[in-house]
């Protein structure tokens, strides 16, 4: 077995291979991606371009990715999956406090913000990637709340009442998304 | 003076000629963009290629825009600017609902979702245009409720409570946002 110093996530398509080189040139593209959309203007955002940045061929890109669609869905994959912890302070209320002020803090760096506005503007798949682990985490601070007997928001209710403002301020509008807003969206969400 | 038949707004930049070619020149790259946009995969949205859609010299759209970006800016301003009425139903509830169904239709429309998730992937100053006119109808709706004595929500809340999941259902899921669902935001900040 070769030795890997990169993540161990196979590649489920059919023409890459395990380990070793396949996951070096994965590393080395997404951190393109990455540098891409902090460095330089977006127009540049090209397989060409990325590739040449990662110093592998395009064809190489082309093969294991096909569009940069694809290719920015891969690297949300990698950035929105996997490491998110559901708050648990023990009420419906403190839990979604949390979790507003913890997606207004994510929603402010500025390279998750690139990464989320390349991805909306590709108009893919990763649109539904890059919300959908956050909507699960608020899924599941619900689900816990009916558990414990009480009665809650609807899912929908609470996607537009707190995940629709945190990413809509973010990524249509110049204001932070501050934790202190993302507060008051809980409060409009559970009034007293 | 030459004949137009092409919108007369002249151009801001210096170098810009009026009427006559200059019109027809921004005309036939905007419907290029227009068409890419529905038509090809985003992947191919550059410069080049527009140019090439639009039958001109890539030199000329550099020339006159610069970038994608500002292009993009450019189309958003003639697409979302000037033809916007503010209803007036008599209520400020009926205003909302009606301003909410008509946001829902404008968004379910492919042409206009398509430009609106480009512009934001540019990352440039288009988003705030594309928002900037129907924030501006918002504000002018709660003015006129002011104006005949009441109180009204903020403006702040309102976008939280209705523009915001409008373009987040919009742009990050493949739900529409349907006029029955836009209602039922307004219900929600202007609760009985």
């Amino acid at each position: 077995m070769p030795a890997t110093t990169s993540p161990t996530r196979t590649d489920s398509r059919p023409d890459s291979r395990p380990g070793g080189r396949s996951a070096r040139v994965r590393a080395a593209v997404h951190q393109a991606v990455k540098d891409l959309l902090t460095d330089e203007a977006s127009d540049l955002l090209t397989i060409p371009v990325i590739a040449a940045r990662a110093g592998v061929h395009a064809t190489t890109v082309y093969r294991r990715w096909g569009s940069v669609s694809e290719l920015l869905a891969d690297v949300a994959t990698s950035r929105f999956s996997g490491d998110l912890v559901v708050p648990d302070t023990g009420s419906l209320r403190g839990d979604l406090e949390r979790y507003a002020a913890d997606l207004a803090k994510d929603l402010s760096d500025p390279d998750t913000l690139a990464l989320v506005r390349a991805i909306v503007g590709t108009g893919g798949e990763g649109a539904s990637i890059c919300r959908g682990e956050r909507q699960r985490q608020l899924e599941a601070i619900l689900e816990r709340e009916q558990a414990r007997g009480s009665r809650t928001p609807t899912i929908e209710r609470a996607i537009d009442a707190l995940l629709a403002p945190l990413y809509y301020r973010a990524v249509f509008t110049d204001q932070a998304p501050t934790p202190e807003w993302a507060r008051t969206l809980v409060s409009h969400l559970l009034p007293d």
